[in-house]
């Protein structure tokens, strides 16, 4: 790579704009670490106009990103968009293809399109590379790839989304509402104002699992469906009889291989309340690996937030500053096996059921009767009275069931009209 | 580098004779990896006949390390003796100047010899890694020189020595004395069977500050006298009043810039039993590091033992394999500024402080009048009888007070005959 490096950043929300400030300030220290001169060579964005701390020089703007490509020569380009098609897709698949590095902290894209953009950038002989997808400043993928890269992975998991672990945590400590704890979460910037459904109903975390399964196993990215549950239907109620239990919920992404088979998912779960992983609190990131002979790793960190990801989008320009070229996931496209799904309705765990009920004789009875013939077995029960409404809350843990047992049960709760809504299920990790 | 790539191992103990077995069982993984066949080339020990899970070819094997770079072509030498001199540093200077890349897990070489040593690998243009150096498997150095390479890091610490976790933990767990811990410890292979005093008197955690101190603030590597107290006078009655106290005691190493000063130091300390670090226990090493902008990060796993030494040697063999040539300490030796000392006499913190005591009047007062003498006050008081001995144990809180006042105190309270040894003190984290 020649001395004086140019950069360009697409989009300039809230991400780009902390990084293009960082590239401003580090520059440098940059150049010590990688004896590379660094020259912000082009900005793309939606709207020049917008509010921003800084004035964007004219002459490297480019209202259309795709421009930059033919119109500049840049070495490294950002892209901070975000979408997982669109834009973002067409500028990351030019840009390879005309032998820039790529670096973004787009988890959407990468989980959609990770391996055919791997390729084309292996073709190319360019870095394709995306620590910040993955929680955030902690250097996960890196420390996969390298720290622990002859590890024999079996398991990782962890919590991946910071605005779901915000808003269990703050449910439990202010004692309030999911929707109006989402609201103190917008206001404060850890959820997205307009439409925060894809952190809470559990696709960014998948996402996220999606990419350290391929890096963790060796293999490409899974396209198959996999379990998938959000923290939506979570009221305080069941935080608070969780508290009670000794348990706190967490949303966990999952990622293991059970005989061979890769087993991913994203569902709340129950914690013992004296774990490691039920202490990480707030928008805290932490993945836990399993790895021969490295024993259990655990990292920590912030998740989100534009600081945290500039840090790690900085972490990957000085990698390919020091002329580190890589395999963006680790080995060769072509040596990246596929692997068999674990069947779901195999997937055994204890389960926390709640139901809301009519307070009615024989409902307790037919509940109890359905979890029998479905082979469940119940390890504790609690019944809530709600006098006033006539209702109750009829919470159960189980012994272990598999999910097969779990759905033909819920299934044939579902015409019973005494049962007032979908029952809530967690399971216990 | 050429593709086949010869390898020697010099040291075969313990972790030596894991390593090679690794070596040989991950060869097709490296090769898919990096692309470099690997060839285990010069194996050096002691003694060739030591009862090994393995038969040693005589024709690779040398009683003498230094004939191995006169007599074959190595590419990559493996330093596993462990001395901070001798033939370690022998082998480790002679290999950088042939141009051979090493490898070691030697923290102490690397504490007093880093610094001369990364300067011939550096002239040599070949690499000198060291990742196992700290906190076993945990890629913390890699983590530090790239996963977080722009960040501004000012504070780093942690549970840096597994042996006296693992003693801590255990008294605690089993409410027996240090003496039997220690037993236990060196029967399970935790604690060196011989002497483990460079374990215990906190110098092998100071190594490792040292070492992370040079990382993370870019500066060489310090030859000033630090604080360093170990474990050996903490006994079980500490950490049960600690316990009461809602405390736990971890000998934590800390390393910071204070007003631009360096200031690193490994001593007990009190923490509070909830927090993140109280709860790292057994043989776990965990960091945590400050910096901007990536906020706090921690990163845990298991911190000595073959198995994790081994997983980051490995990682440091795939980083020279393919082909990422690094400055040893992340910068240009030149680059690397030093940094003034902190005062350590204005080192503040609460104390807690135990006085071992004849239970005659007037001693008592005695401690609390050479305490306000010099401006310590008192936080809380316990005071336990030994009635049968007519003796007493002190036990004081002491409100934040720096290390000259209690310095002074401490020393004041020297010539008092009815203090029966030397008072025990412990930090407050």
């Amino acid at each position: 790579m020649k001395q004086k490096v140019n950069i360009a950043i697409v989009g300039l929300g809230q991400i780009g704009n902390y990084l293009f400030n960082e590239l401003r300030l580090k520059k440098k220290d940059i150049e010590i670490k990688t004896g590379k001169k660094i020259n912000i060579a082009a900005l793309s964005a939606k709207n020049i106009n917008k509010k921003r701390k800084f004035k964007i020089n004219k002459a490297i703007f480019f209202k259309n990103p795709l421009e930059i490509i033919k119109k500049k020569n840049i070495d490294v380009l950002f892209e901070v968009i975000g979408q997982s098609d669109g834009m973002s897709k067409k500028i990351v698949e030019l840009a390879l293809k005309n032998k820039i590095h790529v670096i973004t902290p787009n988890k959407a894209l990468i989980a959609k399109h990770g391996d055919y953009l791997s390729n084309i950038a292996e073709r190319n002989k360019v870095n394709l590379e995306f620590e910040a997808s993955v929680a955030g400043g902690i250097p996960i993928l890196r420390t996969i790839k390298e720290g622990v890269a002859t590890n024999k992975i079996n398991k990782v998991y962890g919590i991946l989304n910071g605005t779901c672990n915000y808003i269990l945590s703050e449910m439990e400590n202010s004692k309030d509402s999911f929707k109006n704890v989402l609201k103190k979460a917008q206001k404060l910037g850890y959820a997205e104002p307009g439409n925060p459904k894809l952190d809470l109903n559990g696709y960014d975390a998948l996402a996220k699992i999606k990419i350290l399964s391929s890096l963790s196993f060796n293999k490409s990215i899974s396209k198959k469906k996999c379990l998938m549950e959000g923290i939506e239907n979570i009221e305080f109620k069941d935080i608070e009889i969780a508290n009670q239990l000794n348990f706190r919920i967490k949303l966990l992404g999952i990622t293991d291989l059970v005989n061979n088979k890769l087993f991913e998912r994203v569902h709340p779960c129950l914690v013992k309340k004296d774990s490691y992983i039920a202490n990480v609190s707030g928008v805290m990131n932490a993945v836990i690996l399993h790895g021969n002979p490295i024993g259990e790793s655990v990292l920590q960190g912030e998740g989100a937030g534009p600081g945290p990801t500039s840090s790690a989008l900085m972490s990957d320009l000085l990698s390919i500053l020091r002329g580190n070229i890589k395999f963006p996931f680790g080995i060769s496209g072509k040596k990246r096996k596929s692997i068999l799904s674990y069947d779901l309705r195999k997937y055994s765990n204890s389960l926390y059921l709640r139901f809301e009920v009519n307070d009615k004789p024989g409902v307790l009875s037919q509940i109890t009767r359905s979890l029998a013939i479905c082979n469940i077995s119940i390890e504790r029960l609690i019944q809530i009275p709600d006098h006033k409404n006539k209702k109750a809350s009829i919470i159960i843990i189980t012994h272990r069931t598999n999910e097969l047992n779990a759905n033909k049960c819920l299934k044939s709760l579902k015409i019973n009209r005494n049962i007032l809504k979908i029952p809530t299920r967690i399971r216990l990790f």
